[in-house]
Protein backbone atom coordinates (compact mmCIF):
# COMPACT_ATOMS: atom_id res chain seq x y z
CA UNK A 1 0.00 0.00 0.00
CA UNK A 2 2.71 2.11 0.99
CA UNK A 3 3.76 2.82 -2.63
CA UNK A 4 0.16 3.91 -4.13
CA UNK A 5 -0.25 6.30 -0.70
CA UNK A 6 2.81 8.42 -1.82
CA UNK A 7 1.29 9.78 -5.50
CA UNK A 8 -2.00 10.21 -3.81
CA UNK A 9 -0.28 12.40 -1.03
CA UNK A 10 1.44 14.65 -3.95
CA UNK A 11 -2.07 14.97 -5.21
CA UNK A 12 -3.05 16.13 -2.03
CA UNK A 13 -0.56 18.17 -1.14
CA UNK A 14 -0.57 19.88 -5.09
CA UNK A 15 -4.32 20.51 -4.06
CA UNK A 16 -3.33 22.33 -0.54
CA UNK A 17 -0.40 24.65 -2.05
CA UNK A 18 -3.46 26.17 -4.25
CA UNK A 19 -5.71 26.31 -1.20
CA UNK A 20 -3.04 27.71 0.53
CA UNK A 21 -2.67 30.44 -2.39
CA UNK A 22 -5.92 30.74 -2.25
CA UNK A 23 -6.28 31.74 1.03
CA UNK A 24 -3.59 34.12 0.99
CA UNK A 25 -5.96 35.69 -1.43
CA UNK A 26 -9.30 34.82 -0.11
CA UNK A 27 -11.35 36.94 -1.53
CA UNK A 28 -13.33 39.79 0.39
CA UNK A 29 -16.88 37.75 -0.17
CA UNK A 30 -14.89 34.08 1.53
CA UNK A 31 -13.50 36.31 3.97
CA UNK A 32 -17.08 37.44 5.18
CA UNK A 33 -18.93 34.00 4.50
CA UNK A 34 -16.27 32.59 7.37
CA UNK A 35 -17.02 35.34 9.56
CA UNK A 36 -20.45 35.14 9.06
CA UNK A 37 -20.72 31.68 9.57
CA UNK A 38 -18.12 30.96 12.32
CA UNK A 39 -20.61 33.67 14.41
CA UNK A 40 -23.88 31.23 12.86
CA UNK A 41 -22.27 28.17 14.35
CA UNK A 42 -21.35 30.04 17.86
CA UNK A 43 -24.91 30.45 18.10
CA UNK A 44 -25.72 27.42 16.78
CA UNK A 45 -23.71 25.74 19.92
CA UNK A 46 -24.20 28.54 22.29
CA UNK A 47 -28.80 28.58 22.09
CA UNK A 48 -28.69 24.87 23.51
CA UNK A 49 -26.34 25.64 26.42
CA UNK A 50 -28.55 28.65 27.03
CA UNK A 51 -31.78 26.31 27.05
CA UNK A 52 -30.08 23.95 29.58
CA UNK A 53 -28.92 27.12 31.98
CA UNK A 54 -32.83 28.32 31.39
CA UNK A 55 -34.13 25.05 33.14
CA UNK A 56 -35.52 24.06 29.67
CA UNK A 57 -33.78 21.06 28.68
CA UNK A 58 -31.70 18.53 30.54
CA UNK A 59 -27.80 19.10 31.21
CA UNK A 60 -26.59 16.29 29.33
CA UNK A 61 -23.44 14.82 27.24
CA UNK A 62 -24.81 17.66 24.24
CA UNK A 63 -24.35 20.67 26.50
CA UNK A 64 -20.91 19.29 27.20
CA UNK A 65 -19.78 18.99 23.52
CA UNK A 66 -21.69 21.98 22.38
CA UNK A 67 -19.44 23.67 25.06
CA UNK A 68 -15.99 22.53 23.86
CA UNK A 69 -17.22 23.45 20.27
CA UNK A 70 -18.21 26.56 21.42
CA UNK A 71 -14.49 27.37 23.04
CA UNK A 72 -12.80 25.85 20.13
CA UNK A 73 -15.03 28.07 17.92
CA UNK A 74 -13.88 31.15 20.09
CA UNK A 75 -10.40 30.61 19.40
CA UNK A 76 -11.32 30.66 15.41
CA UNK A 77 -13.34 33.10 15.47
CA UNK A 78 -10.79 35.58 15.22
CA UNK A 79 -9.60 34.71 11.47
CA UNK A 80 -12.96 35.91 10.39
CA UNK A 81 -11.49 39.70 10.99
CA UNK A 82 -8.14 39.52 9.09
CA UNK A 83 -6.46 42.94 8.48
CA UNK A 84 -7.62 44.69 5.76
CA UNK A 85 -11.02 43.21 5.69
CA UNK A 86 -12.45 45.99 7.81
CA UNK A 87 -14.52 47.65 4.61
CA UNK A 88 -16.37 44.11 3.04
CA UNK A 89 -19.64 44.56 1.56
CA UNK A 90 -22.22 43.42 3.75
CA UNK A 91 -20.17 43.16 7.21
CA UNK A 92 -21.54 44.45 10.01
CA UNK A 93 -18.46 45.26 12.37
CA UNK A 94 -17.18 49.10 12.68
CA UNK A 95 -14.19 49.40 10.95
CA UNK A 96 -12.94 50.87 14.02
CA UNK A 97 -12.65 48.02 15.84
CA UNK A 98 -9.55 46.65 14.02
CA UNK A 99 -7.76 49.44 15.54
CA UNK A 100 -9.33 49.20 19.27
CA UNK A 101 -7.23 47.00 21.56
CA UNK A 102 -10.65 46.29 23.11
CA UNK A 103 -11.83 44.65 20.49
CA UNK A 104 -8.77 41.59 20.49
CA UNK A 105 -9.53 41.90 24.60
CA UNK A 106 -12.97 41.16 23.65
CA UNK A 107 -11.63 37.46 21.62
CA UNK A 108 -9.74 37.08 24.65
CA UNK A 109 -12.84 37.91 26.88
CA UNK A 110 -14.98 35.28 25.03
CA UNK A 111 -12.21 32.67 24.62
CA UNK A 112 -11.18 32.81 28.52
CA UNK A 113 -15.00 32.62 29.58
CA UNK A 114 -16.02 29.68 26.81
CA UNK A 115 -13.40 27.58 28.01
CA UNK A 116 -14.34 27.70 31.76
CA UNK A 117 -18.04 26.87 30.25
CA UNK A 118 -16.51 23.46 28.80
CA UNK A 119 -15.28 23.12 32.20
CA UNK A 120 -18.45 23.52 34.01
CA UNK A 121 -20.91 22.09 31.68
CA UNK A 122 -18.82 18.49 32.57
CA UNK A 123 -20.34 18.50 35.56
CA UNK A 124 -24.00 18.36 36.72
CA UNK A 125 -24.16 21.51 38.40
CA UNK A 126 -27.10 23.38 36.23
CA UNK A 127 -26.36 26.38 38.69
CA UNK A 128 -22.72 26.53 37.84
CA UNK A 129 -23.52 26.28 33.96
CA UNK A 130 -26.10 28.68 34.49
CA UNK A 131 -24.14 31.89 35.83
CA UNK A 132 -21.09 30.52 33.73
CA UNK A 133 -23.53 31.01 30.88
CA UNK A 134 -24.27 34.76 31.94
CA UNK A 135 -20.34 35.50 32.35
CA UNK A 136 -20.09 34.03 28.14
CA UNK A 137 -23.07 35.98 27.42
CA UNK A 138 -21.66 39.50 28.82
CA UNK A 139 -18.34 38.66 27.01
CA UNK A 140 -20.71 38.23 23.59
CA UNK A 141 -22.72 41.70 24.71
CA UNK A 142 -19.81 44.03 25.09
CA UNK A 143 -18.25 43.49 21.80
CA UNK A 144 -21.79 43.42 20.01
CA UNK A 145 -22.83 46.85 21.96
CA UNK A 146 -19.05 48.64 20.71
CA UNK A 147 -18.22 46.81 17.51
CA UNK A 148 -21.38 45.77 15.75
CA UNK A 149 -22.29 48.47 13.47
CA UNK A 150 -26.62 47.55 13.43
CA UNK B 1 -21.41 42.65 42.91
CA UNK B 2 -23.06 39.44 42.96
CA UNK B 3 -26.89 41.21 43.09
CA UNK B 4 -25.99 42.90 40.27
CA UNK B 5 -24.93 39.99 38.17
CA UNK B 6 -28.47 38.23 38.15
CA UNK B 7 -30.15 41.35 36.21
CA UNK B 8 -27.38 41.12 33.81
CA UNK B 9 -27.62 37.08 33.33
CA UNK B 10 -31.34 36.92 33.20
CA UNK B 11 -31.18 40.08 29.91
CA UNK B 12 -28.42 37.13 28.84
CA UNK B 13 -30.68 34.46 29.35
CA UNK B 14 -33.47 35.76 27.70
CA UNK B 15 -31.60 37.08 24.59
CA UNK B 16 -30.32 33.04 24.72
CA UNK B 17 -34.01 32.08 24.43
CA UNK B 18 -34.31 34.05 22.13
CA UNK B 19 -31.28 33.13 19.98
CA UNK B 20 -32.38 29.45 20.72
CA UNK B 21 -35.56 29.77 18.91
CA UNK B 22 -33.98 31.83 15.96
CA UNK B 23 -31.70 28.50 15.71
CA UNK B 24 -34.65 26.44 15.70
CA UNK B 25 -36.18 28.08 13.23
CA UNK B 26 -32.36 29.08 11.54
CA UNK B 27 -33.12 30.39 8.08
CA UNK B 28 -32.17 28.11 4.94
CA UNK B 29 -29.84 31.19 3.85
CA UNK B 30 -27.98 30.93 7.56
CA UNK B 31 -27.57 27.33 7.45
CA UNK B 32 -26.12 27.19 3.99
CA UNK B 33 -23.44 30.06 5.55
CA UNK B 34 -22.59 28.29 8.50
CA UNK B 35 -22.04 25.61 6.30
CA UNK B 36 -19.65 27.17 3.75
CA UNK B 37 -18.33 29.65 6.54
CA UNK B 38 -17.43 26.20 8.39
CA UNK B 39 -15.68 24.88 5.16
CA UNK B 40 -14.12 28.06 4.63
CA UNK B 41 -12.55 27.87 8.14
CA UNK B 42 -11.28 24.21 7.35
CA UNK B 43 -9.75 25.75 4.17
CA UNK B 44 -7.76 28.68 5.71
CA UNK B 45 -6.76 26.11 8.84
CA UNK B 46 -5.02 23.25 6.94
CA UNK B 47 -3.95 25.29 3.98
CA UNK B 48 -1.01 26.24 5.93
CA UNK B 49 -0.19 23.40 7.75
CA UNK B 50 -0.16 21.80 3.63
CA UNK B 51 2.53 24.54 3.25
CA UNK B 52 4.70 22.87 6.40
CA UNK B 53 3.96 19.36 5.10
CA UNK B 54 5.65 20.76 1.70
CA UNK B 55 8.57 22.20 3.44
CA UNK B 56 7.30 25.58 2.54
CA UNK B 57 7.28 27.04 6.31
CA UNK B 58 8.40 25.79 9.08
CA UNK B 59 7.14 23.15 11.65
CA UNK B 60 5.76 25.78 14.50
CA UNK B 61 2.79 26.28 17.75
CA UNK B 62 1.47 28.09 14.71
CA UNK B 63 0.81 24.99 12.69
CA UNK B 64 -0.65 22.94 16.31
CA UNK B 65 -2.66 25.43 16.67
CA UNK B 66 -4.32 24.95 13.39
CA UNK B 67 -4.51 21.54 13.42
CA UNK B 68 -6.21 21.73 16.91
CA UNK B 69 -9.02 24.40 15.05
CA UNK B 70 -9.11 22.15 12.23
CA UNK B 71 -10.03 19.16 14.46
CA UNK B 72 -12.66 20.95 16.50
CA UNK B 73 -13.92 22.36 12.63
CA UNK B 74 -14.38 18.74 11.74
CA UNK B 75 -16.58 18.02 15.00
CA UNK B 76 -18.72 20.45 14.06
CA UNK B 77 -18.76 20.88 10.67
CA UNK B 78 -21.78 18.02 10.28
CA UNK B 79 -24.14 21.00 12.12
CA UNK B 80 -23.88 22.74 8.63
CA UNK B 81 -25.71 19.70 6.79
CA UNK B 82 -28.92 19.30 9.28
CA UNK B 83 -31.91 17.24 8.05
CA UNK B 84 -34.41 19.22 6.09
CA UNK B 85 -31.28 21.34 4.59
CA UNK B 86 -30.95 19.37 1.33
CA UNK B 87 -31.72 21.84 -1.10
CA UNK B 88 -31.34 25.20 0.27
CA UNK B 89 -30.54 27.73 -2.66
CA UNK B 90 -26.55 27.80 -3.69
CA UNK B 91 -25.68 24.60 -1.84
CA UNK B 92 -23.11 22.75 -3.56
CA UNK B 93 -23.83 19.40 -1.48
CA UNK B 94 -25.64 16.67 -3.56
CA UNK B 95 -29.00 16.03 -1.84
CA UNK B 96 -28.34 12.80 -2.05
CA UNK B 97 -25.78 12.65 0.24
CA UNK B 98 -28.14 13.21 3.22
CA UNK B 99 -29.47 9.92 2.80
CA UNK B 100 -26.04 7.96 2.22
CA UNK B 101 -24.34 6.23 5.33
CA UNK B 102 -20.99 6.91 3.23
CA UNK B 103 -21.57 10.58 4.20
CA UNK B 104 -21.63 10.51 7.86
CA UNK B 105 -19.25 7.88 7.15
CA UNK B 106 -16.69 10.59 5.91
CA UNK B 107 -17.35 12.96 8.18
CA UNK B 108 -16.17 10.34 10.80
CA UNK B 109 -12.89 10.06 8.66
CA UNK B 110 -12.17 13.63 8.61
CA UNK B 111 -12.44 13.86 12.29
CA UNK B 112 -10.82 10.72 13.31
CA UNK B 113 -7.54 11.96 11.08
CA UNK B 114 -7.37 15.27 11.95
CA UNK B 115 -7.93 14.27 15.49
CA UNK B 116 -4.22 12.37 14.81
CA UNK B 117 -3.15 15.45 12.72
CA UNK B 118 -3.38 17.60 15.97
CA UNK B 119 -1.36 14.69 17.67
CA UNK B 120 1.23 14.65 15.48
CA UNK B 121 1.45 18.52 14.71
CA UNK B 122 2.57 18.85 18.28
CA UNK B 123 5.54 16.72 17.57
CA UNK B 124 8.79 17.85 15.51
CA UNK B 125 8.57 15.38 13.01
CA UNK B 126 7.73 16.87 9.59
CA UNK B 127 7.38 13.63 7.80
CA UNK B 128 4.95 12.67 10.35
CA UNK B 129 3.27 15.63 9.67
CA UNK B 130 3.13 15.20 5.86
CA UNK B 131 1.85 11.88 5.92
CA UNK B 132 -1.36 12.69 8.23
CA UNK B 133 -1.89 15.62 6.00
CA UNK B 134 -2.13 12.59 3.21
CA UNK B 135 -4.46 10.85 5.36
CA UNK B 136 -6.79 14.49 6.07
CA UNK B 137 -6.68 15.09 2.61
CA UNK B 138 -7.72 11.92 1.43
CA UNK B 139 -10.94 12.00 3.46
CA UNK B 140 -11.42 15.94 2.14
CA UNK B 141 -11.15 14.47 -1.09
CA UNK B 142 -12.87 11.26 -0.76
CA UNK B 143 -16.64 13.26 0.40
CA UNK B 144 -16.04 16.47 -2.27
CA UNK B 145 -15.33 13.12 -5.10
CA UNK B 146 -18.84 11.55 -4.03
CA UNK B 147 -20.70 14.16 -2.71
CA UNK B 148 -20.06 17.72 -4.15
CA UNK B 149 -22.22 18.96 -6.65
CA UNK B 150 -19.97 20.62 -8.80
Amino acid sequence: MKFKLFPITAIVLAGLATAGVAHAQAKPEETLKMRQGLFQAIKTNFGPIGAVAKGEAPLSADTAARAENLAALAKIAPMGFPAGSENIAGGKTKPEAWQKAEFKAGFEALQAESAKLAEVAKGGDVNALKAQVGAVGKTCKACHDSFRAE
